[in-house]
């Protein structure tokens, strides 16, 4: 399987933190080590780093661990391949053009049969993914759907969901979406989230000695939700989603979501 | 304006030597100062390292000089912003998928009347840059041309190098564009190219003092071809490219182009 990491935030915030203790899941702490990537959008534009090497030997990790860039939205993955080579093509996030915005996705899980039950007709896969196949079909279905004409983020977040129940019956189907100012994320077995918000304290990497205070490195105004696979900090409240949950997120709050997410932080 | 540098090769290369010598145009020896870009193709996959921070004193630029990337095609662009605020979506080069290929693409020059011009109905581009939206305009003639369906190569950079001459009417458009095996260049006003092999010599940058002995880095049978705005090296012979031009590289080999191309090196 994989893992995934992602933020949201009010403001341009780095995540070097939580990256950090995810980066030594891959080849160290974890058996993650096919590969892993990280996206960081700055407005509309978005940068992504890959390697098909384990995060924990990458210098380009290192570059990412060490250097703060600061975004408002990240997407971040480790991978344990199961379905195709591990190679670039195949390393997420993957990020296509949409309505003139770029979609970033990461997906972790396990889907049988997809090439009959996704049938894809204009966004033709790069790599032999299942995860990518899913991606793919998706902004097919949007754009089958909607055309040129981006739909309301309500209606846009509720049809993904409705989607993301189709292809979560194909298998393992937890995955991060986003197009640089909404972070939608499906729970199909495991995702764990919390905020960060004033007044705030301290926290230590699970995976590495590592404590930071927030406090020291925020303003009152900040809010920082991290989204992941596992928690990564064990002196943190996380929450757990519960399965075929999705969550939406914006500026680092929840904004939408199933019935069970708001139900669980009110 | 902005500068070039692209390479195709018949072996994994790395592009770290040639890269010393344009990152220093981008705030040192040069005014390029409004952001670089460098996409590396690794088969089918790609990845590219942006910042639009100048490239002189870019970290991410000192990883990718000093960390030797293996590809087999690399697009590189070094910004003098003219038309779009300097930020992330306005970096080039700029990759979208088409056909289940990465296509990337990198521009140098100005357009005027783009938006009217160039009118598009499905590529929306995500930037505000003359450069992006011509990209996205040629997918756009791609799409509504051969629709789902690659053409074979010759019909498809011909059918390019033709819409390439519609939109150089609009100003100067120097660009490079690949799918991760062929390597297409257009020249307007200027662009310069060299094809290394057997018996290789020694090279020096114009930028920085470095030399390079590629005898002791490559084999016999490499081939490599190396295209820049203006050249990097003071003592290879390059060849200048005449103006509206065009040029086809596969695998390190000029494979096709305009008759005063294939005229210039027989």
């Amino acid at each position: 399987m994989c893992e995934l990491l992602a933020m949201s935030a009010n403001v341009p915030t780095d995540i070097c933190f939580s990256f950090s203790g995810l980066m030594q899941r891959g080849g160290n702490t974890g058996p993650h080590k096919d590969g892993w990537g990280i996206t960081f959008y700055e407005g509309k534009g978005c940068r992504s780093f890959k390697d098909p090497l384990p995060s924990a030997h990458s210098p380009i990790a290192k570059l990412v661990t060490d250097y703060p860039i600061k975004s408002e939205v990240v997407i971040c993955h480790i991978r344990q391949a199961n379905s195709g080579n591990v190679c670039l093509e195949n390393t997420h996030p993957f990020t296509r053009q949409m309505w003139g915005k770029n979609w970033t996705y990461a997906h972790n899980g396990q889907l049988k049969n997809f090439q009959e039950q996704l049938n894809i007709k204009h966004h033709i896969p790069v790599g032999s993914t299942d995860s990518e196949h899913a991606f793919c079909w998706l902004l097919d279905q949007l754009y089958l759907t909607f055309f040129d004409e981006m739909p309301s983020t309500d209606i846009l977040f509720r049809f993904i969901a409705d989607k993301a129940l189709f292809i979560n019956e194909l298998g393992v189907f937890n995955f991060i979406l986003s197009d640089g100012e909404y972070l939608f994320a499906f729970c199909s077995s495991q995702l764990h989230w919390l905020t960060r918000r004033a007044p705030f304290g301290k926290a230590s990497l699970i995976d590495t000695e590592m404590t930071v205070n927030f406090q020291q490195e925020t303003t009152e105004k900040d809010v920082v939700t991290v989204i992941a696979t596992q928690p990564l900090t064990d002196d943190e409240h996380w929450h757990k989603m519960p399965s075929t949950a999705w969550s939406l997120f914006y500026l680092g709050e929840l904004v939408g979501g199933s019935p069970s997410i708001t139900k669980l932080v009110n």
